[in-house]
């Protein structure tokens, strides 16, 4: 176990080439192992159930994973105020339990710890940019005094609030990496990829790209958008992905929130392992080297990140003890047609049938209101000013 | 916590009427988590990461499990050493070590530890009774030594071995519950569920059922079938059930083993928590009163059998307070369109969506070759004895 | 052409071993044509348009039908009566506008007429059976006149009416086929396909099976429970069989009327030719040597029927002109990837997708009501008459 | 019955903004009846099978099509050579043939009859714009001779032979249409349907539009693009859609025939009545008043049209005597669940199932191979001329 001083910051792992996988989500894997409820999705666990949130971040670095994400997804106080539970930790006591916890497990391998800040109900509610950004400002006391790695700004629906945050995180003289949560139509004020990475880049985000909301190869898209953008604006950045394990190419620009099925009945969306070898893949030839996951990501699909991109990375990860590549580990299964299928090509090909006949392939997102509104906002673009835009969006939203 | 002393028995339970809810599969689920071989699927992690194991255990507690049961699947000697794998633990380490976390998580509850055996290598490759008995027996020694509360014979494709399985249970004085991984069709020999069922409780069994290969609804009819048989024998018996936790509508006689998905591919036929409600409710109605689940369960699908279950138990289980009945948790989203999910009506009427245009909804097993040899021997049956009719069946096997 | 005298009758040809092509359905395929009135669906369009029957007619002789079955399908006098059309047609004047179009054509080639009764109005509202065989008995005096080749009693649910059909037309001296559109489960009173065969032989049919209802593959293997049910009672016949162009497999007893998809959106379920290639080999492996087609067969359709059972025929038929066997005629296409689907192989593996994402590939039949009364009924067939079960279904479907 | 003279033309219906009804395809629809060949996919059948053309013709007319095309598809000569038949009529006798045969039905009812053109081999093997012309030129005159309303050049994949085609067409001073068979990406040059469109009315075509290849929500939004492109260069145009009566979500930009399903197995994909209807509202809404179908359709499709707009138009279609209106014609069915289907309502919401659990909902087009060589083209667009590029892609056709 090196010493935190000796290991290279994310920086200097990405200027050197190297591919850095991320974790997976934690809200969504705690949901189902009882620690999370949905809904809010508040990270209380990290106070109240630290044996839970610690065992997820092992098997996330037995996986593979560099990177050690506090369990602070939705942690500002704003937020956790809403939440409708009876609070027996304080919003400062959680951001600390979750940077410990982080740290703890990423010191037992080579794995950085980053804090985490993401949307607030602030600036939904249209709060000032100075209230905005006191509250991120309050996490980043904690990340700072915890000294965390790096910085991630993540879970945005629009750019600018993201900005905002980038803008309070740099304070911290530590790397900062921003991700919104959107796709190729953009952020919610209808800013479209490319223009919203620039403007991370110049509010100081070294590493930028997409989080959460849209399937991986949805999500590689937007980031190539992204690509292109930082590009045309004469920047640089390095480029990030932390996308959903569920198929969704049925999602309207706000991705899976308005899916019927979202968010008790997304199972048939699961990808398998082999569908995140073919996205590790298509991420690390778009240029992408920070690569993870988000909702509905297990242990084992930050695994398939880490055994796709072996030769890339030079090793296996310590989960793959327990794993045969492609495969392999069923070549000794006593039924024949099972050791049949010890091989790349066979799971490569294979369509996966849901076992649900009356049940179909695709669904229709709720929320045409917002849609159609999204719509009316785009048009009026270019004679609104960002703050009435932004007005008549919460306006929509309460009218829905 | 009440001492182990006063726990009333399952048998105890069963008699009253209570309903007995079951813990979730271990090796799926640690295998996603990393920690078990898909193909070997051995319990050495018992020793190798305890923290994992018990971790799993807690979420099983915690979701509403009256039952730990020792993660000792596959544990009999004869099937480690056939692993491949570098053997840095005994069989008897194992077990004991299995015992031990079970016991540790079921004082922190109201939970029952259950010492598990499954069917051996040995008895598929012909060896005689007294060679199958003495790896069970070594087996139950550790049981009895660690003093666990009962006993199960669970994953038997063949009623004659989880006979002798259970004759050398019952040695040990203690309640002993016998499962078969069998359908309507039968056992592999073409017994039927019924004449299995009778022939399991006369070998001692007091608890009666089926686990795993076949998903929810199929184990209800199956069980169904052994209730028929039971009586139709003059014989009674409690009811078990732990079935799969994916939709196989498509399978042959020898369950999910032979759909081309398994095991890397089984993603989308995965049950949400509504279609769990659904089964405890159905199991409930057919008199079972044991009700747990196996491979593919998640912590979340265990709590919803206790949910569905809460009336006739009096209780929710812990880890409900994470969760809303019904999607209630839902009903403070901002978005009013997902606020309109937090309903029964909801949930259940809806068909989710696999996000998988490219997939066909079912699949056709592989492996007919056998299953035409389970043909040829059902219409032998009549004239050949069990020693011969194994022997074929043995060399169908190999043939294949 | 041969004169009508010269042709041998369908019992001669089935009796030397000879494959015999029906004709598809008209009521269908005259609905999709503008002709036939989906409802009632009533065969006045053989008087009103006769060149669209004639038309229908000459394009299944041309695809290899040996048959011509005079279009008077719901042609009773009491059936015509409740179809709440204008009649400008009597029902005598149907019947025989029917049978000269039918004679018409088949004089154009190597076919015969067949006249056809099916189930009628008087026997649901439980007319006495002299009433019942009066209607009959008038339909078949124009079949007698107009000089049929042999006659058939089809689209019966209850074998009892069947019967009475049956024994009506054996008073014309030419034989008698009988088909009911029956599936496994038997018929609407709960009688078994091999009692119903056996009951109809015994009543004087020469030919029994089934018609409509049911997709080809159930209509196979219920002509199999049939021809057991026949030869169990030491009878003989030879056998026959009209099913649905439709693929059916989430159908109830009654058929596809139950399916929510009746009638007017049965699209995606529309067999391939290849489909009926396959049913064509099954039918005839099965024993059956009338094999022809019912609601929802084109003539596309009876052509692949003929075309697979070219080898058996000794000939294709004449509208083979215009097709190349297995694909053949892509042979010539300009782009090489449809050249390559000029191969039997390639149409028999490929899995055709329906172009619909949203739908589901199974739906739940309607009408559980009445199924549930079926059952009622069903456990009361021992204690009660076939007069008082009659009455009941009777009551049963007015109560629904 | 109104004689010829006093039929308004065309352009006077469209200018005094009526609806005018296309009639459906006639190659696919006689496919299925017997009478063309798939592969070839030429007409000989007008002189071959008069009677079984002018059917069709009728069943359209009487579905409500204000428009009888002649059924010259592929009718030109060099097709004719190429099609492997023995050629019993010359491509004269056969053009002189369909004009016959629509003019016939046309004076039937109030419909025009159309000379319809379409792409030719001469072309693709890159024969020069006067040999192409030539060949045009041949069948015009057959339709000068006979006197048609009006002309149509349909299927072109190339808008320069389109053009050529349009400026052939004029010179017989009668209106003219042209459609190509494109989608959004527009034609296999790589020319924008708002261009394409654009070319074709300066080249001197009155009504614009598109045929075939794609299914009807897909052709409307090419149509629509059509309509902006003219709108753009201050042109005026009237617009017509005849698309296919298969669902193609999965389609690339050569549109159905790289379809795996292509042409033998496209059935799950045909469109129900009800979609026609959608169909019918969204071309009229969209501005579109020439609306008819292409392969696939059958003249109850035509009939859903003419039903839909029976409002605009003024009147239902004679056809519609045998057709309740949104399943009016159940009201009276014995099975009470059947007479509940008697409603829009139910109709417009069911989501049909395919009875196909093992098929996927999409599939992969064929043919990557030239679509990638497409893209090259696409770059290659800027620098090289017209001429070079139409070689390139013969290149790549043959090459493939």
């Amino acid at each position: 176990m090196a010493p935190v001083g000796a290991k290279r910051n994310i920086l200097e792992r990405l200027d050197a080439g190297e591919v850095v996988i991320g974790d997976g989500g934690y809200v969504f894997a705690l949901e189902k192992r009882g620690y999370v409820k949905a809904g809010p999705w508040t990270p209380e666990a990290a106070a109240e159930y630290p044996e839970a949130v610690r065992q997820l971040h092992r098997e996330y670095l037995r996986a593979g994973a560099n990177v050690m994400q506090t369990f602070t997804f939705y942690a500002s106080d704003d937020k956790l105020e809403n939440r409708g539970n009876n609070q027996r930790f304080s919003g400062r006591q959680i951001n600390e339990a979750a940077c410990d916890l982080a740290r703890e497990v990423a010191n037992e391998g080579d794995a950085m710890v980053a804090g985490g800040v993401s949307q607030t109900p602030a600036y939904l509610s249209c709060k000032s940019e100075n209230e905005v950004k006191a509250i991120f400002k309050k996490q980043l006391d904690v990340f700072a005094q915890k000294n965390v790695d790096f910085l991630i700004a993540e879970y945005f629906e629009h750019v600018e609030e993201a900005e905002w945050a980038v803008q309070v995180l740099t304070a911290a003289k530590k790397p900062v990496a921003a991700t919104l949560c959107i796709g190729p139509e953009g952020d919610l004020h209808g800013v479209s990829p490319g223009e919203c990475a620039a403007r991370l880049v110049r509010a100081g985000a070294q590493i930028v790209g997409v989080n959460c909301h849209f399937d991986p190869m949805t999500c590689v898209k937007t980031v190539k958008m992204m690509k292109e953008g930082v590009q045309k604006a004469g920047l640089k950045a390095h480029y990030m992905i932390q996308p959903l394990a569920y198929h969704t190419p049925d999602c309207n620009c706000q991705g899976f929130i308005d899916l019927p099925e979202f968010p008790f009945s997304l199972e048939p969306r699961i990808l398998t392992r082999w569908d995140m070898q073919k996205y590790a893949r298509e991420a690390y030839d778009a240029g992408i080297r920070y690569i993870g996951g988000c909702c509905g990501f297990e242990p084992y699909h930050i695994r398939a990140l880490a055994e796709e991109l072996a030769h890339e990375r030079g090793f296996l990860p310590p989960a793959s003890e327990k794993h045969g590549i492609w495969g392999a580990s069923l070549d000794m299964h006593t039924k024949p047609w099972v050791r049949a299928r010890a091989r790349r090509d066979y799971w490569e090909k294979l369509k996966p049938a849901s076992g649900r006949p009356y049940c179909p392939s695709m669904s229709n997102p709720d929320g045409w209101g917002v849609t159609k509104g999204h719509a009316d906002l785009m048009q009026q673009k270019e004679s609104t000013s960002q703050e009435q835009q932004r007005a008549l969006f919460a306006k929509l939203m309460l009218k829905c």
